[in-house]
């Protein structure tokens, strides 16, 4: 039988010593746990980046795995830890926000609130719940125990402001949401939302003063340097430089507005675009 | 029945593929292993650093973990390379003081030097002790290998000079250890001496010429950029900035003097200090 | 029985949530696999670098290992995914000479050109074939398939054009390959070629401007500060320096010329040289 699997994903940094003591904690309880990272590198306490990650990464690990999630500012608050279950995986995490891309409508019966101290590591830290209280759950959940044994189900999970893409006859208006590690910028804009709106035109794609002329589909099309509009192994849009970083050349960060305008609208230019 | 543990500390850097070495030198030898990083971002030879992540992630890990730990500025000198049996746990190092917080007070009978050459990998290289000895000594002993397999018993460990606060009747005067990922300060203050000290009056914490009033149980009570005093996860004080670096705010950094005071012991100000 | 092993090397960079989707991907087609991480650090799109730590670090690994190596800067076009049957091992990549150092005289008749869609993850997306093509690929060679499921053999891999050094009777002329993470350039002039040139003769190298006389066995042989050569773990010759970084010291990086003379042979200098 294959081991039971725990994924990890926390804001603690490369190489911070807190995750390994998340993992001793998972040990000590579940010896036969498998450990996946996701990622130690969430921005510190940017809870929507981790859900993005969670909801691109965690739906395809198999079925009876457990994700434990610590992007947590608000630990030592009375912000509750949640347990949720659903679609055959068990999530572990801050009640913040953070689970609401990966489990957008989950019902409140498939969510407990962890209360039941008896599990936990004690003396609890006033700051590392992580290691304290959400380790050792999830240990037990990955082993087999019931979720009732944790706390009381019947809780509605707090949601994200979340920008969505305005569409429009004449354009798409939406948004960075965050920078990937080769500085690509991953916007709201889904393919689907997109190619359904183009009905096949050519667009034109503008950020922070920029406009970007080449979608294309990989980045081997074009010579290093060009900036260009692609959709990222996720289906959003994305914005990448080849062999560069589009957050340094096009000066775009998190919450940049992209707008795609639909080539033929275009009036012609006196000189091209910078 | 669960795999045994062999878990990696090392000052390699995070990707290092010396790291993956040691680990493909495990498994050759002993492939039920269950491999678990600590860190590898060490800062280069900072033993001191690392025998401070020994001791609070070490003892967390299940008994009969093994323990390798690779922060070797002397390789290739004639500093032998040890195996320790403490507490369920075994330790492979090699003797520069590395060990000495995580297994203080252990006896020479319980520390073999490690120095019979048929289980290392040959040719041995000079500058790599932790692939071409360490990681095979370690691996046998996860697999069940008695210590004494590996040399004789009977050595004293080397101490580090540790620096420890000192407790006067109007301040505790202690130092920075080291910096977390996040630039928060931990110092060598340890909760239960401070409190013992404080009696439950309120305190002022002196650093690198900030005074710091605001000691807290977690970051989220105030608002971000301010310097906050709290307890670390693992009971030390510890110098923090809300959602911000405390190394970079406070100018601090390692060995950096850190002085308690107790509140009424304060003249009034002139100025707020900066 | 021990888990069939996996190891994963990407650009992807450190915490990229990427790698996480990939092992995902090999775990829900092969459970009981084991998975290694050799680097994800991989300069972005470097091809010769990865070659170089897949020649280091690869064959350590027990045989029966199956390697997934994603640098990929064709990702897209019509570059095939190849995999390979070496010593034991299996390799899983584009064939954009990836391969080539570590399966250097490969047979045509054991690369396998993958080619077979059923395996695959759909929608395969124009961006990610680490994931899509590569990953349930390496999972069923792991869990025991074979070869031939995937595509058909026959296939002569890419060479890179490698640098060799060029040994002469008065000097041996290389290059820097590579800067690993303490700064330490790694070049192309192994140790036995070095040794049977100088047959016991002290040597002086030249890079970059600066002349190395400390040709030593161990860093801890010199002080902090000093420029050294020595013998990388894998036996390539190294500069180093002492507690701080050659790259920076010395000034030089990748491609940067590596000259190795005999001391005898060098004129007086009027002054040392800096």
């Amino acid at each position: 039988m294959a081991s039971p699997l725990v994924t990890l994903t926390t804001d603690f940094g490369s190489g911070s010593p807190y995750v390994a003591q998340m993992k001793a904690v998972i040990l000590r309880t579940c010896p036969q746990a498998g450990l996946v990272d996701i990622t130690h590198q969430i921005p510190p306490q940017n809870i929507r980046y981790a859900a993005l990650v969670l909801e691109d990464v965690a739906p395809l690990f198999p079925e009876g795995t457990t994700h434990v999630c610590v992007v947590d500012p608000g630990v030592g608050t009375s912000r509750p830890i949640v347990l949720v279950q659903h679609a055959g995986h068990f999530f572990v995490a801050p009640d913040n926000g953070l689970l609401s891309r990966v489990v957008p409508q989950v019902q409140p019966e498939r969510v407990w609130v962890v209360t039941r101290s008896q599990y936990w590591l004690h003396p609890v830290s006033a700051t590392f719940h992580g290691r304290d209280i959400m380790a050792p759950v999830a240990a037990r959940v990955a082993a087999g125990h019931p979720p009732a044994d944790f706390g009381e189900p019947g809780w509605t999970l707090t949601s994200l402001d979340w920008p969505q893409p305005q569409v429009e006859p004449d354009q798409i208006c939406g948004q960075v949401l965050t920078v990937d590690s080769f500085g690509n910028l991953i916007t709201n804009i889904p393919r689907n939302v997109l190619e359904r709106w183009a009905r096949g035109d050519s667009c034109l794609i503008d950020c922070a003063g920029h406009t970007l002329r080449e979608c294309v589909r990989t980045y081997a099309e074009r010579p290093a340097g060009t900036p260009i509009a692609l959709f990222s192994p996720n289906q959003r849009l994305e914005l990448a430089v080849v062999q560069g970083s589009a957050a340094t050349t096009l000066g775009a960060g998190p919450d940049a507005e992209v707008r795609v305008r639909r080539l033929a609208s275009e009036p012609l230019p006196a000189d091209p675009p910078a």
